[in-house]
C-alpha cells in the first residue's frame, strides 16, 4: 500500500509499504477515506523533533476492514472516526475522561494513518462508527473531529468556556481556529481571536469571533485587558506550544480565570512566582479526543457545525510532500490528502 | 506601641513605634488579640527574600478600635478575623472568589501585624466579624483561620478536593497539615500526608490523614504510585513552594487530577513538556482567604474543628525574636504571639 514516510527534516516521500494485519485481538485494521497533515507534523520536518524513516500521520476516518477477535462493538463496514492515542475506553483513567492517559495505551500516538491503511489498536475503545456511511461533503469535518476539532473542544473545556463568559483565542491555525467554534458552541458571550492573517481572521469569524486582535505578545496581552475592563478574559485556550504564546496565554487571563492550552509544549519553562501570583487555572496536555467523539460526530451529522472549513488545500496522498510544503510555508491552514 | 520589626534577615526586634490611625474613610483600626508567625516570615529571616527594616504579620484577630466614615457592616467592638491581603468584596473579581486578586487591594499584604494595633483597609470587604466576644480557647483556631487554615481550605479546594477522592498532601507545615483537616472536611475518602516528623504525623492523623507517607522526591511519589494503583493522588496539596515540592506534587497525581499548590514559589520553574504530558490541572497562588472566612469561622464557633492545634508554641509578642528561631530551626511548627 501507498504510505507517508518522513525520512528526515523536510524529507517526505509516499513509499509502498506492507499493508498492516491484525496483530492484538482487540485491533482493527481501517481502509482510510481521507488523512490529513497536522500542525504538529511540522514539528520534526521543521528539525524540532527528531526524526528517521517514520511513517507519519495520527488523524484519520475510514471504513473498517477486518476486526480482532475480542473486538464486539465495532464492525467490518462501519465508517469510523478515530483518534491519535488508543485507548481502552474502561480503565479508571478513561471512565475520568483521560482516555488520552489510559493505562493501556502503547507508548505513542497511532502511528501510519497518512496511509491507504493503518491498524488501530484497542478497537472498541478508540473507533466511533458513524450512524451510516456519511455523505462525501461530511467527510472533512468527520477528519477534523478526529484530532483538531476534538483538541480545540478540549482546549475550551479545560479553559472551562461557557455561557457569559469573555474567551481568548492564542493561535490561529487550524486548532485554534476550531477552539473559537467550540467556544461558540459552548456558549461563550465574547470570543476574541488572534490573528494576523485575514483569511484566518475571516474564517474566525465565520466560527464564532467577534473582536480580533492582531496584536501578539505583551501588547496582544494589553489589547485583551482593554476590551475585559483591564481584568483579562475568563477563558484563554493557547493553541501553539511555545513560551510566547504560553506566556500570552497566562497573562491574558484573569485571577480566577482558566487557560486551557493544547500547543503541545516546546522548550516552554513557566516562571513558578508568576503563574503563583497571576491566580490562574491551568489545564491542557494531549486531547482526550474521544470523550468528545460522539457528541462532535453527532453535531457535525446534524450539520450544526462545519469544522472540515479548516481544510483550505486537498491533495491526492501521492502529493503529500506538497501538502508538508504548503504548511511549512503558511500558504495552508491545514491539508487533507485523498486517498 | 509595640511592633515586630525585621531590621535584616536573622535580626527581629520588639520595637516602639507609632500607633496607627485611620487614613482612609473605609479603613479600621483593630486591637490585636493574638498573631502568630507565617511560614512566609521565615523567606525574609533566611535571606530568600529581600528585608531591611520591615513591620511583620499578616495574621491577626482582635477588637476594633475605630472605623473610618464609609465602614458600615464593621461595627466598634466586633471580634474580627481578618485576611493577609485587603480587599473591597465587592469588584467583579471578589465577587467570584478571588479576593486576593481585588482590583482594589493594595500594593502587598496587611502589613505589621505583628503589633499590638493595626490599620485595616477596607475593612468591610476584608474583615468578618464573629458572632459574638469568643472563649478564650477559640482564639487561637480563628487565628489561624487569618492566614494558615484559610491557605490550606484554598488549596484543597483549588485541588477539587471531595467525597470518594484520594488526596496527597506536599508539606507537613500548618498550611500542609491545616490541607489535612480541610480534606477531612470537604469529605475526602483518603489522605495521604507526606511528613517525616513524628509529631506532625501524629497531629496530621489527627486532622484526618489516613496514611503517611515519610520518602520524598521520586521516592515519595512512587510510594503515592504504589498506594493508589499507580494512577496517583486524585488531589495533590503543595504546601512548601519548592522546585521539588511543585514536581513531586505533580508527579504524584494522576491525568485528569488537581494539583492546588499554595507555598509561595522561589525559584521554581516549571518544564512545559512534561506539565504538558501530564495531564493534570494546575492552580493555586495567594488564597482567597476572604472566601471562605465566614464558613471557617462557623465550623470554628460550632467547635466542628480546632485548627489551632497547629500552634504549638505560645510567647508573647516582646519574645517575637525567640519565636521566630524556634520556627527557623523547627522547633516549632507555628507560633502564636500573646499581645
Amino acid at each position: 500500500m501507498r504510505a507517508v514516510v518522513m525520512y528526515a527534516p523536510g524529507e517526505v516521500r509516499v513509499d509502498e509499504t506492507e499493508r498492516p494485519t491484525i496483530v492484538e485481538p482487540t485491533d482493527a485494521v481501517i481502509k482510510l477515506a481521507a488523512t490529513c497533515i497536522c500542525g504538529s507534523d511540522l514539528w520534526p520536518y521543521r528539525g524540532a523533533d527528531d526524526v528517521h524513516h517514520q511513517p507519519m500521520g495520527h488523524e484519520y476516518v475510514g471504513v473498517v476492514e477486518e476486526v480482532g477477535a475480542d473486538v464486539v462493538e465495532i464492525r467490518v463496514g462501519d465508517f469510523v472516526v478515530g483518534t491519535f492515542f488508543s485507548s481502552d475506553n474502561t480503565c479508571e483513567i478513561c471512565r475520568a475522561g483521560y482516555q488520552t492517559h489510559c493505562v493501556h495505551r502503547g507508548p505513542g500516538a497511532v502511528p501510519g494513518a497518512q496511509a491507504e491503511y493503518a491498524r488501530i489498536p484497542h478497537a472498541d475503545g478508540t473507533l466511533v462508527a458513524t450512524p451510516a456511511m456519511p455523505d462525501h461533503d461530511l467527510v472533512p469535518s468527520l477528519l477534523a473531529a478526529s484530532d483538531v476539532l476534538g483538541t480545540g473542544w478540549f482546549a475550551a473545556v479545560a479553559a472551562e468556556v461557557g455561557p457569559g463568559k469573555t474567551v481568548a483565542v492564542v493561535g490561529d491555525g487550524a486548532v485554534g481556529l476550531l477552539g473559537v467554534l467550540a467556544a461558540k458552541q459552548l456558549g461563550a458571550e465574547r470570543i476574541i481571536a488572534m490573528s494576523r492573517h485575514a483569511d484566518r481572521q475571516s474564517l474566525a469569524r465565520e466560527f464564532g469571533a467577534t473582536d480580533i486582535v492582531e496584536e501578539r505578545g505583551d501588547a496582544g496581552v494589553e489589547r485583551i485587558k482593554e476590551l475585559t475592563d483591564g481584568l483579562g478574559a475568563h477563558s484563554t485556550i493557547e493553541a501553539v506550544g511555545t513560551q510566547e504564546s504560553m506566556m500570552q496565554a497566562i497573562r491574558a487571563t484573569r485571577a480566577g480565570g482558566h487557560v486551557g492550552y493544547v500547543g503541545v509544549s516546546h522548550e516552554v519553562v513557566l516562571p513558578g512566582e508568576e503563574l503563583f501570583f497571576s491566580g490562574v487555572h491551568l489545564h491542557g496536555g494531549p486531547a482526550p479526543v474521544r470523550r468528545f467523539l460522539p457528541e462532535l460526530i453527532k453535531l457535525i451529522w446534524d450539520r450544526a457545525i462545519d469544522p472540515g472549513k479548516v481544510f483550505d488545500l486537498t491533495l491526492p496522498l501521492e502529493q503529500a510532500a506538497e501538502g508538508y510544503r504548503a504548511m511549512d510555508e503558511r500558504r495552508a491552514t491545514k491539508v487533507l490528502l485523498t486517498v
